[in-house]
């Protein structure tokens, strides 16, 4: 066996007490409870009095410091700071920061900016000799690194992902913002939903070239209106459908609902489907697929993950930025090559 | 963007062309033709007449040498040599010979032996200044590395695998061997099945403990005898379900069928699932599988992804030991660094 890079547990900073914040703790309490070996030492918040709330709220209780007092949060010997800012506003500003003044992991998901935010990373880290990990999650993240081995393993082949396998469907982020974002709406919900023809074509392996996004997707929506009267569903509903980046290229179902009817569970699920031939036209199929209850404390797991992979990565001097496609499984796991080779392989 | 390594096509040489032999042979022209960066350049062999006429079955040829001619095969400038002899007789002895003259990449898949193989791998190329890929295709393989990663994102989770989801079930290799040593038996097939109800339990987290081998699999032998007689048909199958190996643990069926009755196709399949929780109590479901017509072929494709791999590796001089645990997804893609951010993550 050759030696590991041993590490004492991995100390970790939260920056951000959202709902990936909070799936992040969760996440290293579970891991902490199991392997012991990641611990959460500090939560760094622009808002420290409602983030003790919210601590409050679940019970639990760790060191809260503000954001911009970094001398205090500089000096806790923190291993992997996990930024759960949002991907729009936060993280833009927040990532190159962190990445200056510690390991960071983030899941940077703003698609047509990830290799630009991946380049600011990479020259905000290498010098000072941190590494950080980008775009981390379930998608992006493990399921790009499945986009990527599906077409490495069956050349030809390019993964189709679908969304919402589940009745419930998968709960967005961005769209019901969009809807938010509309006059006279209090408050919202987004359900994407896949086609289930369009995931048979995909399994088939069929030329998908004519299928546009909304062949494969409908979305579902659930309004609570701010005054409830017929012409204001007609408005909003009009204003939701024609939304020409969210909405309008879907089927889109409107669903106006009353307060409290809105649930609060965040389930979300999909499945990457590499489809096609092998040697002389033998069928090949590889699919991956994720069914979620709790979208936020998914990619917090995955993000607590890569957290260990990043300290060991850091150990080793991989400075710079890395995202998962770069990040081998054994890095990822809190077993030892003896264990991994011996009872998993 | 960070650099990439740039490399020449990888110059790829096969050693023993049985079945795996030829799914690596089609593998490397089908990447050689869709992608470019791979290519065949000799065929290592113990039998160059029979490899010969297999060559010419297939109306390809390729540079033939024999095993020990080692003069000539030495000066090839082969970047990796694809080891595709079988895991009980050939690799033990052919791997590390293999491992000291080239970069190698091998499917060894003799459980037991793994983690002893994989040090001797390593002891073996690492003073050559070569890196050996061991235990590679999709299981041992990628299916490790979904054991692997599913308990690394659900923690508490064990990954349970499964194979022969399809009505025809999976061909085994190990198993009519097996069969073919019983005295009488002319030929012989074996399919694995998965039994559903069982699939159903791992999916839902439930604890499987007290399900055995048999609990989640049934096993489908059809014989060919040398002298078809009921007294042969009655001993033959107690021969094979009494086997304490391979088939007393599983209820098992024996089918006696006449010459040209057994399927020449060579189909497998397989699912990783790993079930748990995340937070306090919200499931959580990863689930990877493959469906392959023809599973030396998909055993191929995955090995030449790898030999890209290795190749990359030991050009940044990464010598020694390595499972598909060690290898990041970006290392098995043909394309660059800036693609895969730009498109694929």
């Amino acid at each position: 066996m050759k030696d590991e890079v041993r590490t004492e547990p991995t100390k970790i900073a939260i920056v951000g007490y959202g709902n990936v914040g909070r799936g992040v703790k969760l996440a290293c309490e579970r891991n902490l409870a199991i392997h012991g070996d990641t611990i959460l030492r500090a939560i760094i918040s622009r808002d420290p009095v409602r983030t003790e709330r919210r601590l409050k709220e679940d019970k639990t209780l760790y060191p809260i410091f503000h954001f911009y007092d970094s001398k205090a949060w500089s000096d806790l010997g923190i291993d992997v700071a996990i930024l759960c800012g949002g991907s729009k506003t936060d993280l833009p500003w927040q990532g190159p920061f962190f990445a200056h003044h510690f390991n960071t992991v983030d899941s940077f998901d703003n698609h047509n900016y990830i290799p630009s935010y991946f380049d600011i990373m990479n020259l905000s880290s290498q010098p000072a000799e941190h590494t950080a990990v980008t775009s981390a999650g379930w998608d992006p993240g493990k399921f790009s690194v499945e986009r990527v081995l599906g077409e490495a393993f069956i050349p030809g082949a390019t993964g189709k992902g679908f969304y919402g396998l589940t009745e419930k469907g998968g709960l967005s982020q961005g769209h019901p913002d969009a809807v938010r974002r509309i006059k006279g709406v209090k408050d919202a919900r987004q359900y994407t939903h896949a086609i289930p023809m369009a995931i048979e074509v995909a399994q088939s392996g069929a030329d998908m070239q004519n299928f546009g996004k909304g062949d494969m997707h409908w979305r579902e929506v659930f309004v609570i209106l701010e005054q409830d009267t017929p012409e204001e569903r007609t408005r909003v509903e009009e204003a939701i459908k024609t939304d020409p980046d969210y909405f309008a290229p879907y089927k889109t179902t409107v669903n106006f609902v009353k307060e409290g009817e809105l649930s609060n569970e965040m389930p979300h699920d999909g499945v990457v489907i590499s489809s096609g031939t092998t040697g002389k036209g033998n069928d090949a199929l590889i699919e991956y697929k994720n069914v979620w209850a709790s979208n936020p404390e998914a990619t917090g797991n995955i993000l607590v993950a890569c957290a260990r992979a990043c300290h060991r990565m850091n150990l080793e001097k991989k400075f710079g930025a890395f995202t998962m496609l770069d990040i081998p499984a054994a890095q990822l796991s809190p077993y030892s090559q003896a264990k991994l080779l011996e009872e998993r392989m």
